[in-house]
Parts: structure tokens; C-alpha cells; sequence
């Protein structure tokens, strides 16, 4: 068969990292034949060559036509490109040259509005668009990531036998499923980056008392978390704090984390999970948190300025120590502060699945989140247990939760208020607390809020001893 | 002149409680003929004959054409409606019966992204359309507003001799200006929601720790509010928290606050403003917190479970006090806490004005708050003198907020700690003083985060010691 020859199985459009590691994965674990296309077309040819072992499986193409030729039919093509444009780009160049009953995924981040929007667009021509979010980083995509999809129940089918034997493995089980129609899938996938926003924030906040309030190196940071990996922490971001906070910088043999700026961007996914949550009304504080304080580190400036205004103004005698008891404090208060913290982001998944009736299988995304993700866990086994066990209102009333929370809350109180003494910041943490705190009191405090708002714009009310809607005039002002 | 001649200064299109205020307000303070229209003719019929004394001042119109008829031209039309969908459907009414020239203002809330389409919709018809957001409820639009104008700066030249009569006055002063191009005026409305959202609660969360923590009644945590209300805190939410708290339901004989449910909406304005925020990367995070926070108010047969489920579980020892230390700690904590809320708002402001082009005049937008808007206050005019008396590149950093902020923050401190070990949530309080100690760090901690997303995703950081963008090759894990 020649080389343009309709022998592939699918092609891959944009030779980025993820994208071209994403192509190895599908020709390496998958067997399949995979076309490889990009703008500059050498790229996909460096591909091709720099992987001479999987050579015969890697067909680079020269353009958009090129790769149709090269496609079996019904045809699959993966397009793997930045979020926004770029992927409008990418299907108005293919688009016209697919054939009702082709597939058209879009396997990077986006928005899952706009997910929606292109689904609807694509949908008249009878080409299937399906986004699917891709979670694990470069490593992942190359040898195993969690997979998440949305688009039609049917065509998932079809994609099933390419995506399971690319898709990571939790004990055996392949870590993709279709989660539900339209743009569920990168919604999850926004969710995950979300939750992933939260998780790495609360980490960085334990990081800056070790570091500032007990004044330890990051070396020996780095085996504290490494230590807390083995237990019930366990899971692939406290393992990679481990690594990095260890590891020497080759060209001043100083720690690699004391050589990085600390600033952080916050655009994309992260952003676009806390906007959706404020949306659907659910109170995502923690990944609001974590979104706002990568917000707050690229102002570096300003800080550096505010530092030398504001000087040292903790208060005596709040004191962090790293002694057993003060380590098993901290190492509790972050696993309780990360349980809610996973428990809003399930809370905003739930909302979502009402609001857009997409009846998410929240145990079965907690399972393909348990390999191959960046958030990836044994702990995610707990989560996806809880959802089978019975019906779960709120993950923190979850029974196994529950105990878990019940267990380390003291802990957490205990850091976020020397924290807050000894002034080190912690709003991902101190957020879990409050959020907490306002979740499990019956009665709260915006009764106030609602008399204020009667006063002042006749909002009315509702009272705790009748049915209705009232109005109270107000002494006047 | 007969009924139906042109005599109207202006039209107000929308009955409702606030645009039948808004009318008479233009009839009885400005002095103006107002056409009054509204969908249930009934209800303009209706503001006119309730209103014996201004009645020859208002002039109440069957239809849209009636209401044209009844306009001097160039003619000026105040919608007054719901937001979304009923401003567009009254766009659709009016627009058809308007000449060039002519004046369409939308005075409701509005998400300022609504207000550019709508603008640019309009103007080809030659028809001026202006986005104005008027804040200070029932009252405000009847007695005098703050008020704050977008659109075309030509526009404004002729809206303020109409404006300024009907608007709040501070020692004299009209509280109302142009603001800026487009959706500048809704924008900043807006986020004057999003400060009124956080505003209220921190006074709700110290309303919780005094009637949970101390165990106060709300009568004796209304003469509280009604002290604090002479001093630094002296403003219109916390003079109305007094009355509020201190007013007695007439069917019961119980506190008004004691019957009220604690159930509060968080739709429209307070979402808009913490979701531009997040588009803007700033980490308005006690806005969030208070929109976030009614969220959960909303989910209240959860809470009574999760009370049920988690008990009583504060810790022994973290006790608040309503003796004269005690309380004057909370005074404290509050007012810091309040400044540093305002902070974040101006710098959404700052940065919405540097992301549109606005050039949105900061001062002035502190003054025309300083009457007749819910959350006026002596306070605001600090915060005109602070931007009048040179750059601020934040409002942490203006010497009188730092010089108060100084002063309070060991306060709010101990508040936050002690709130924590307690068990009451305090999501606004703890976010202020978390945003706070992050932005008053020069060296943060997302170097690590830096370092974790260069592992797994090849993210690149920068080094304190050399320019340029660098990737290390990290143990793979």
C-alpha cells in the first residue's frame, strides 16, 4: 500500500507536545496507525523520525488534504491545538473535507460553551463532534491519560476501542468513559483542572508554613511530603511535591524551587471551572481560592512593594513546629481541607449535571480520575465508593467522609488560626474551614441579609413560622 | 396643551417599584414632565393618582406611541426593568418610534457585556443608548440615587441637567457622573454590588459570632451595630444593621431577625461582579466568599442535615467576649477587613479600566458612592482623598487605608483564629486577611507551583537569577 494509501486509523491535527505525544500513545499502546498533521508540516515529520521504533505506524502528511487520503473511512481525526481560535481554525479547515459519519474530536481544554456552540454548528453536516477532555499532563498523553467524553451516546461506542487501549489503567480498568452528552466532557474536564487549581494551592499553602513559619529548607520539605505520600495523602501531586521540592538546580547546586519566580498565570481551565460554579450558584470557594491566589502572585511587584510598606507584623507567640505532633497536624489538616475541597468541586459537577441534564455518573468520574490525571489518587477510589455505596447529597455527608472530616477538623482549625496569626496566608485552607463551618450550621446568618435587603429594596422574605412571602416596613432611615 | 401634546421632559418605561420612584423623583425633585409607561397601562394610571401633588408633573401613556407623542424631541426614554430578556423586549418597543438623536437609557442593572451589545445594536440607528446604573434602592430612586453613567461623554452633557437634580447630594455635591465609554456605568454598578455583597457579609459574619459566639440577643447586637455606627465603621449598611436588628416583628413579639429565614439569593449583580473579576485575574476573593456564602444560605435543608450529622465539634477554649475589649476587637477586625474588600473592588476597577480603555475616573467614582447608594459612607470620601492625592497603585497601599490597616489588622487576626477554633464561619473576614498577608509577601510560594507544572505539563518558569523562560528535566515520577 503506498504511503497516501487509506490505511490509517485516525489522524492527529497539531504537533505540539500533547498532541504529538498523544499520536505516539495511539500508534505505541493502541497499535493503531495514526496520520500526523500540522500547520509547519516538518514537525509531523520530526515526529515520525525521532520515534524510529514506531516509525511504520506514524504517517506525517503534508496538508489537510494529504491526511483525508491518508484516513480509512468513517474517519476519525483528533485535533489537539490551544483552546479558542486555534480550534475553530482547525475545524474550519477540516470540516470540509469530512463525510457524514465522520468524527471530529476536540481532545484539548476548552470552554464547554464553546464545546456546545461548535457541537450545534458541526451538527448539520452529519459529522459527529465530540469534546474530550485529556487529563495527565505530557507523560499522560504519551503513555496513559484519564479521558473524558462528551458528545453522542453512539458514537462513543465507535471510540471506544481506540481511546480504552490509550487510556491509563487503575488495577486493569481503562480510564476513559463517555460521562454525557454536549459538552459534558470538557466540562468535567474544566472541574478537574478546577479541583487540580485547589488541591495544588492547599499544597503550596502547608509549603509556605514550612518554609516561613517553621523555617525549614526545601529539601527538607521535600521528604516531609514525601514521607505524607505514603499514608493518606497518598497521590500523584503530593508525590511530585515531593520530587520537585528535593531536587538541586544543576547550575547553582541550590534547591530548583528557591531559583523559580514565584508567580503563577490563572487563564483557562482554572478560571473557567470557578466561573461556571458561580454561575450554578455553588459556593466553589476553595478553587476560587486557589484561581485568585495565582491571581494575586503576578502582581510580584506590587507585593515586593507591600512587603517593604507592611514590614513583619505577625503576632507572638503562634508558633508552627515540625516536631511529630506539629507535622501530624499539618499532614491532617490538609487531607481534611482537600476532602472539601474535592467535595465542592463534586458539589459543582452535581449542580451541573442537574442544571444541563446530563445525569454525570460522578462515581464512574471518580474512577477514571484514579490513573493517568494530574489530581490521580487512591483517594479517588474513596470518592467513587462513596456514589456507589448510595445516594450522596453532599460528599462531606458521605459516611466515609464524614469520619475522615471528623477526624482532622480540629487539625485544620488549629492551622488556619496560627496561620492567621502568625500571618501566613492560607485562603484555600482557611476557605475549606469557613465553607465548612457555613455547611453544617442549621441555622446561619442571613436572616440579617434578608431583613437589610427588605429594608432597603423591598426584597421580602420568608419567615421560619409560616408559609409565603412578606414585606416589613422598616423604620425608615 | 392637550394631554396628548408634546410636553414630557422625559419617558420612564416600567411601573415597578423602582421606576414609578425613579418618576417621581424626576417630577418632584427635577421639576420635569414625565411620560409614564408601563405593559399594564393600569399601573401608570395608578403612580399618578397616588401621587395627588406631583400629578400635573406626570403624565401616564397607553401605548408606546402615546408615550412618543407625549415626548419633547429630542426625545429622552428611562427603561426601568428586570434585567435580560425585559430590557431587550422594551429595546424592541421603543426603538422602532425613536428619531436620531434621540436619548434610550437602560437605568436597571445590567451585565455591562449586555449593555456593549446593546449599544452597538443601537447605534446605527442614530439613537443614543446609555447604560446607567442607579444604586440606593426604594428610597434612593425616589429621594436621590447615586448614579453612574456610561455611553457617549456628548451624551452625558445632555443627561446632566436632567441628572443631576434627582440625584444624592454629599455636602452639596450631585452623586452622579460619567464613569466612562460603553458599558463603563453598568460595569461599575456592578462591582458597587459586588463591594455592597461583601460589605454585608462581614457584618453578617460578626452578627454570627456575636449572637453564637457570645450569645447575645439580637436587640443587644443591634445597640452594638448602633455604636459602631458613630465611629470608623459609621455607615448606611451598618446604621441599617441596628434598626434591623433591633426592630420587633408585631405578630410575635420576637426579634424581626428571629422569624426571617436565612435563605438569600445570590443571582444578577454580585455573580457578575466576582465572575469579571476572575476574566480580569483579580482575586476579589471577599466578594466571592459573600456571593458564595448565599449560595450555600440557599441550600438549607443540607445544613440542618450536616448540623444533624457533625454535632457541636468547636474546640474548647477560643472564646469571644462582649466587654469592652472584646467588642472593640470586633469593631476592629471589621472595619480592617471592610477596608481591604474595598481594596479589591478598586482593583477590579483599576484593571477593568486598563483591559477596556476606560480610564475610569477612580476618585469620582468613591464620591458619587459617598450619598444616596447602599453602601455610602464617610469612608468613601477617604478613599476619593486617597486617589486625589496621588497614583495608587492599591488602595493597601494609600498611606491612610495602610495606616488603618495597621492599626486593625492584629484585630482581625485574632478574630479569624479565634473563629476558626470555634466553629463559626467566617468566609469573608478570612478571606479578607488571607488576600491580604499573600499580597503583602514578597517572596510567595508559587515557585512550587511553578515547579509542579513544569514537571508534568513542560509549563517553563522563570529564574530569579538570569532572564528568559526555562524547562528543567525533573525526576520522572
Amino acid at each position: 500500500m503506498s504511503e497516501t494509501g487509506a490505511r490509517a486509523d485516525l489522524g492527529v491535527l497539531g504537533m505540539g507536545t500533547m498532541g504529538a505525544n498523544l499520536a505516539l500513545n495511539f500508534a505505541d499502546n493502541g497499535g493503531f496507525t495514526v496520520a500526523l498533521g500540522n500547520r509547519t508540516v516538518e514537525k509531523s515529520y520530526g515526529v515520525r523520525d525521532s520515534n524510529p521504533d514506531l516509525a511504520p505506524r506514524l504517517v506525517p502528511t503534508d496538508s489537510i488534504e494529504h491526511m483525508i487520503q491518508t484516513l480509512k473511512s468513517p474517519r476519525v481525526v483528533v485535533i489537539m491545538v490551544n483552546a479558542g481560535q486555534p480550534v475553530d481554525d482547525q475545524i474550519a479547515l477540516v470540516l470540509p473535507h469530512l463525510d457524514k459519519g465522520d468524527i471530529l474530536i476536540d481532545a484539548g481544554n476548552a470552554d464547554f460553551n464553546d464545546t456546545v456552540r461548535r457541537e450545534a454548528a458541526v451538527r448539520p453536516t452529519g459529522v459527529h463532534f465530540v469534546g474530550m477532555g485529556v487529563s495527565g499532563g505530557e507523560e499522560g498523553a504519551r503513555h496513559g491519560p484519564s479521558i473524558m467524553v462528551g458528545g453522542d451516546r453512539a458514537v462513543w461506542e465507535r471510540l471506544k476501542p481506540l481511546l480504552e487501549p490509550i487510556s491509563a489503567k487503575y488495577e486493569g480498568v481503562p480510564c476513559v468513559d463517555w460521562l454525557g452528552e454536549g459538552g459534558a466532557g470538557h466540562f468535567v474536564k474544566t472541574l478537574h483542572n478546577g479541583i487540580e487549581y485547589a488541591d495544588m494551592q492547599m499544597i503550596a499553602e502547608v509549603y509556605g508554613i514550612l518554609r516561613d513559619g517553621v523555617g525549614l529548607k526545601a529539601g527538607a520539605i521535600g521528604d516531609i511530603f514525601a514521607d505524607w505520600n505514603t499514608r493518606g495523602l497518598s497521590s500523584y501531586l503530593v508525590e511530585i511535591t515531593g520530587v520537585t521540592l528535593r531536587e538541586t538546580d544543576p547550575d547553582t547546586g541550590q534547591p530548583m524551587v528557591d531559583v523559580i519566580v514565584d508567580e503563577a498565570g490563572q487563564k483557562g481551565t482554572g478560571r473557567w471551572s470557578v466561573i461556571e460554579a458561580q454561575k450554578l450558584g455553588i459556593g466553589a470557594t476553595t478553587l476560587e481560592a486557589a484561581v485568585s491566589a495565582r491571581g494575586v502572585s503576578s502582581r510580584r511587584r506590587e507585593r515586593a512593594e507591600a512587603a517593604r510598606v507592611f514590614g513583619d507584623i505577625a503576632l507572638p507567640g503562634a508558633q508552627f513546629h515540625a516536631d511529630r505532633d506539629g507535622l501530624g497536624e499539618l499532614e491532617s489538616a490538609l487531607e481534611c481541607a482537600k476532602l472539601i475541597a474535592y467535595a465542592q468541586g463534586y458539589a459543582t459537577l452535581a449542580e451541573a449535571s442537574r442544571e444541563f441534564g446530563w445525569n454525570l455518573p460522578l462515581g464512574t468520574i471518580a474512577r477514571i480520575w484514579r490513573a493517568g490525571c494530574i489530581i490521580r489518587s487512591a483517594f479517588l477510589d474513596d470518592i467513587a465508593q462513596a456514589y456507589e455505596a448510595g445516594e450522596v447529597v453532599n460528599l462531606l455527608q458521605a459516611p466515609s467522609f464524614r469520619d475522615r472530616i471528623e477526624a482532622g477538623q480540629a487539625n485544620l482549625r488549629r492551622v488556619v488560626a496560627k496561620a492567621a496569626l502568625a500571618g501566613l496566608p492560607v485562603p484555600a485552607l482557611s476557605a475549606a474551614l469557613s465553607y465548612f463551618d457555613d455547611y453544617r450550621r442549621a441555622r446561619g446568618t442571613t436572616n440579617l441579609t434578608q431583613a437589610q435587603r427588605d429594608l432597603f429594596g423591598a426584597h421580602t422574605f420568608h419567615r421560619l413560622d409560616r408559609e409565603g412571602t412578606f414585606h416589613h416596613r422598616w423604620p425608615q432611615v
